[in-house]
């Protein structure tokens, strides 16, 4: 931990996944709640089929989940949103006549029962 | 918020990913629990590699997550749950021989550390 | 219920995510935590756009995650995770020179809202 996953829609393209991930886990790095940079595990999976709402027009979204062990305070954990939300609104030109959301939700994972190992380190 | 994911496995041929979201969006529109339609964000993944149980013959499956901003009531979830539930087994044609499950849970999103905001609106 | 999902890096041409996904379902079966074999549906997703960490060298990782329905002990959590990570830890060779970060969550689903049926059974 912590993983982070962005989902974006197929209608951004300038987007740039490789770049928005390397610059969420510059954020985490610099967050100082994380023992080792190597620990962050960041995707992006962009999404062909999705809806937004009922209405007609063009929209789009990104959304971003980080998942981090429990135990660490709200007003972290808000700290955290904001700055990955920072992040992804600086980080594309977004496409004219389509309305984009951007949304950053921080999760917990069950600090117990989660086991992990590295090979090759 | 809300957002709703659907996973699919590929054996089911007569599921239309692009009918069943728009379709969840007017049940999830008419639940009166959601402001304005254009929150609700949703979208399908086709699943490839899957295995149901460790039987032989053939199976599918298709799960939808609904995620919503903490605070509503158990009632108020199972309500939301069992109408995409109905939407899901009203949309599609199943196959035959393939036993297939159909699934919807609903989950919290932590509201505090939620962030957003919309591009182009 | 149970669902498990596994992302696994690009970078990994030794895992077979169908041989995975059979042994981690025998497992579960093998728990004698689940009644039917039939409940456990399992997927697995390969992530091409990916960043470990902010460091250089060629890193990787698979996540897995159980969701099963809320009500279990800490310490059958605990053994469900550590028997997933087991079979990880078996399934692959791992190539040389790539850090591989192997983890496993165990998370809970809502049971009050959780909604399922079966078609063609």
């Amino acid at each position: 931990m912590p993983h982070l996953h962005m989902e974006y829609t197929d209608n951004l393209p300038g987007l740039n996944a490789d770049v928005a991930l390397l610059r969420f886990n510059h954020a985490l790095a610099g967050s100082g709640q994380f023992a080792d940079e190597f620990d962050i595990k960041s995707r992006a999976v962009q999404v062909g089929a999705f809806r937004v709402g009922t209405g007609m027009g063009e929209r789009g979204f990104v959304a971003v989940r980080l998942a981090i062990l429990s135990g660490r305070s709200p007003a972290i954990k808000k700290q955290l949103s904001d700055s990955l939300l920072a992040v992804l609104q600086d980080v594309c030109e977004w496409p004219a006549g389509v309305e984009v959301q951007l949304c950053v939700e921080v999760l917990d994972i069950d600090r117990e029962s989660y086991t992990k190992t590295a090979i090759g380190r």
